[in-house]
């Protein structure tokens, strides 16, 4: 049995090896730049994992395993458009280094390149594999929808928040161990309880990521604390003390929220301490934990032996174990 | 044997009963309103009509035939996009109609879509169908890159040119055609001879729409003559001329098309006059007239029973037998 950094070089091997054209330069090179760019491939890893957990032929899972990992970078090539985002991985997006126009094709053809790479696969699993990913594309692009609706509406449900992050970036990791255990023949059940493994993790992630750009350390996150707060960005933290506030308090937080004349540590400085005053801190953390404890459970729930589950929850501990 | 009307038919009722979610508003509206906005629905009717020569039965054959017609119209609202286009069939763009963020997630959401309308295809076809669709898909993002490229080069090759429009609008044509053929369990030879077809169809098809662009009549073409020209769009025309003209004229036709203060009737009336001088209108009548005479000549070597041949020649007149 493999461990991570086994499943991880490996899909870094194959991105290597991806038979992806030259030309036309312009659609090819932004290409590259974005695989280059790195990022963990905790995605792809998620589905090599499921598959040798599962007793699978992870070199039948690498196929869609780098259909995953070219969806995400389709997704984030189009998302940075869409955040204004300059920087990615500490270099210039693509529409930044090239311009807006390259860097929506670049996806479009990320996009198809992801589809392609299901071309290999065997026809037993194909259409399984097939009907799996198409959904979860299909909710990813949904979530990046509501994410954008939520920067122009005021009042937010939690419910409706917690789908949002469900769509937008938890059902992707759910898809992505379906798809090894798919490719490892389990059975449906063990497939769905991958599923929702992932869908687990990713908002267990997701949440303690919010939580981290407020109230991280950030030397140890690399990020300056509060991201989120300058950009606007209506996270759980938000829309929590939006929930709990007192009016006053709650008229402030959509105050400070619309000003962006206000200088940033000051906005942030605000926003934290209102934040703190309610606590959402803890509730947030509360909820990540919520979400972890079901990861886990979900990964004892799987019929296969304990000690193949061990990588897996290797990933799901560094991933979810985080301290800053 | 149906009739091109038929397929047409067919395509609308199945557009219609698309099976496409309405939530995120955001996402989906934009979607319908787009299918919605009507076309000629030619890609879809060739898959049909070739299913139909070839004996096959179309309904199966409707699954690729929407696939075509949705991954079209992700590319019209991505391309719209890039070229700042307010307008299509009379209506708003939908980055235009809502915004360019908008009109990125539809795109990309249709893309998925159009996908997913393979997941019904019978396994024994879809192997084929898949890798066939998937490469005429990366190539017409390859053509509308090239196109992109081309606007801000001066000197463009008319092989390059050729090569450029044959990837953005003539293999999707070609592509349709096959996987009809395929869906008929036509041979490949058979196959290739539609993809060749379409091919020449759609070269065909786009010469003569460059054409009418600055010589035909612009009451029955339903277009002001000289939009190519006042957008500064490299045709075939604009490529040709530079390569006849002499060095003088060559040199106005690179400040005509760099001259953005002119008004636009004066440039318009100033190209037409050198287009007219080097009579490239008649060099791109000839060429169009060639590939028109070679997706006939193709249709003519299908294996077929001639008169199975008369509904895809019907549509192919209809197309490139256009006297404005």
């Amino acid at each position: 049995m493999l461990t991570v950094n086994d499943h991880i070089l490996h899909i870094e091997k194959a991105l290597s090896e991806l038979e992806i054209p030259r030309d036309p330069v312009n659609l090819y090179e932004p290409l590259h730049y974005m695989l280059a760019m790195g990022g963990k491939r905790i995605r792809p890893a998620l589905t090599l994992l499921a598959c040798d957990a599962m007793e699978g032929d992870v070199s039948i899972a690498v196929h869609p395993a780098l259909c995953v990992e070219l969806f995400h970078n389709f997704s984030l090539v189009h998302d940075d458009i869409m955040d204004n985002a300059p920087i990615r991985r500490n270099r210039p997006t693509v529409h930044e280094r090239w311009n807006r126009d390259i860097a929506i094709l670049t996806g479009d053809v990320l996009l198809v390149q992801a589809y392609a790479q299901l071309e290999r696969l065997p026809e037993s699993i194909f259409t399984k594999i097939f009907r799996i990913f198409n959904t979860a594309a299909r909710q990813v692009c949904e979530g990046q929808q509501l994410d954008m609706d939520f920067q122009h509406r005021e009042k937010i449900g939690m419910a409706e928040y917690m789908h949002m992050i469900q769509l937008k970036t938890a059902v992707l990791l759910g898809c992505a161990l379906q798809l090894g255990a798919v490719c490892a023949h389990a059975s449906d059940t063990d497939g769905n309880t991958l599923y929702e493994t992932g869908v687990a993790m990713g908002l267990a992630f997701q949440l303690m990521d919010d939580y981290l750009d407020t109230f991280g350390n950030h030397e140890k996150f690399g990020k300056k604390n509060g991201g989120d707060i300058v950009t606007n960005k209506k996270t759980f933290l938000y829309v929590k003390c939006l929930e709990k506030a007192s009016e006053p308090d709650r008229r402030e937080l959509l105050l400070l929220y619309d000003d962006n004349r206000l200088p940033e540590s000051v906005k942030v400085k605000r926003v934290t301490e209102l934040f703190t005053r309610y606590s959402v801190g803890n509730d947030i953390l509360a909820m990540s934990q919520h979400y972890t404890q079901r990861a886990y459970a979900m990964m004892d729930a799987l019929a296969c032996p304990t000690e193949r589950k061990k990588p897996l929850k290797d990933l799901a501990d560094s991933l979810l174990k985080r301290n800053y």
